[in-house]
């Protein structure tokens, strides 16, 4: 059955992103884990996007968006708020297209590896709140304020088409991939890549996977409407902590088929086995997934499954005290 | 000026190999490393085989070698021997070209972790000897009571071609590259890079780096002479200990401008500097050539500097602890 999404999406945008952004990303290939595979019972696939550009999938929307922006727009200069990767991807992005002035908003418990990774880009960098929300409603005044140019980190239709573009690479490696598991942050991923798999795929199952601490997602998609702003806990998983955006949830109703909220102990499981199995040292973000299945929380035995890895931006010493 | 290397080997099979090999690799991406830089002084490009299929660059090698086998001699059953990351290659490789029998020989010390990866595609594993030169004698003494076909790690053209193409692909990303960094172990990958390397450009330099326990190619460039069966030492090094081949040792001469050695203290830093500044993961031989560079044996401030990373696999619990 042809996925209908109404006014609320374009799938065909997810083409012109790749159109747009294609020659300033690695188009990372798809390969199957023998060793995930016996681990789990399914036949796992891993898309690894922790060997994108800047370490993160992030730079695939930051991309799309910033690339159809006009000359005006752009001399407004751009404004984000993100926990780490899609700062890092608006950074970069913004050295691609002329370089205008980039003001980016963290939160305070932002992570030092991540932080030193957005610099290195050259963008003014504004510490503010405890949480992504908070520096999100700071980045969105001083944007108000300032007439400046707001580039979203999941709410945006060019930056779902940009992270969509990793759905159309995995239908075509693997046209008969059973399930693909994605997390879930804001929710700009997972919109992407189930509008592009859905739109080749009338059989694949959308699978989306969150951190306990923050089921934006989970208890948006139960209750039939975005709560954008939840109440978050502490969690490894800071890449993940923030509620669901109106957009993605709006997507999400029709192509999401399951949900699935995991805990640091079982992220952790999983990022130990990412690291045994294959020698992927990812951020326990990029884990939730793997740890759904390995909980089997997700039921897949048997299946083509692909596990979406989103990143491997991790402090080096954070990540060998979690293994350790 | 042009390099001109006789009768030893031709360049072109370079070309060819790729041609042969492109559609079972991965394209990997060349990408420059803020954190490296800042840590050398150097402009460093990482060129991250680790990301290759198998986890390491011998794919390329094996994969050039059996596609270019007749059927005849695929049928006469393929032999190889090597400490690990090559055996893998040729037991994957005969998987593509018609899974004909295919018999491995490594070491008794063998990664387990390497050696279960082998396992997984099917070969028939034979434990010989305290190291890749008993291993190998072994293998050579079955191919020909047998009348086999030896796949040879590093001495053959076709492999050589095959670990070349990874010096065409640095080439087109970065033409303007001072010098290109090498781990050496028999000599495939140095020859293989150096000849495409300096049969494009009249001005890179070519640096190989081997561990202090293993030093082939140092004394053997030294002495004017192959020395492919050394005394060796122990080294975390293992994917490179071994001597300097009979072919590789011809091409080098007149392809490699300075070997240097490096001590398993300083391959270490230098695996923990690539797990810190780009969260690679990699095994101790894929180090050597950063650990010269840190350890300023490679004298390259300011100049655009690649390393070759060659290889992620790596036991995790040998690697935690390495790094810990």
């Amino acid at each position: 059955m042809k996925l209908d999404l109404g006014d609320v999406f374009d799938a065909s945008e997810i083409w012109s992103a790749r159109n747009r952004i294609k020659q300033y990303i690695h188009r990372t290939p798809l390969f199957h884990s023998d060793s995930l595979s016996k681990l789990t019972g399914s036949k796992i696939y891993v898309k690894p996007e922790c060997w994108q550009k800047c370490g993160c999938f992030k730079v695939r929307g930051a991309i799309s968006h910033v690339s159809s922006l006009t000359e005006e727009e752009k001399n407004k200069g751009l404004v984000t708020a993100s926990s780490g990767n899609h700062a890092l991807a608006v950074a970069y992005a913004s050295t691609l297209f002329g370089k205008p002035p980039t003001r980016i908003y963290v939160p305070e418990n932002a992570d030092p590896s991540k932080v030193k990774k957005i610099l290195q880009w050259g963008p003014e960098l504004v510490y503010h709140g405890d949480s992504f929300f908070e520096a999100y409603t700071e980045a969105r005044r001083y944007t108000e304020e300032n007439d400046a140019t707001f580039v979203h980190s999941h709410g945006d239709p060019k930056v779902i088409a940009g992270q969509g573009t990793i759905g159309l690479e995995v239908m075509e490696d693997l046209p008969d991939v059973d399930a693909i598991i994605v997390p879930i942050g804001g929710g700009g991923l997972i919109s992407g890549i189930s509008v592009a798999a859905k739109t080749i795929s009338d059989t694949v199952r959308i699978v989306g996977v969150e951190p306990s601490a923050a089921p934006g997602a989970y208890t948006s998609l139960r209750d039939g409407v975005a709560h954008e702003e939840i109440e978050i806990k502490e969690s490894i998983a800071d890449g993940l902590l923030g509620g669901f955006g109106s957009l993605p949830f709006q997507i999400c109703s029709k192509t999401v088929d399951e949900t699935h909220l995991v805990e640091d102990s079982e992220i952790i499981e999983a990022m130990r086995a990412f690291q045994r199995g294959e020698q992927l040292m990812v951020e326990a973000a990029s884990s939730v997934g793997l740890a759904a299945l390995m909980t089997e929380k997700v039921q897949a035995r048997g299946e083509k499954v692909v596990l979406v890895v989103t990143s491997r931006n991790i402090d080096a010493a954070k990540y060998n005290q979690l293994i350790g």
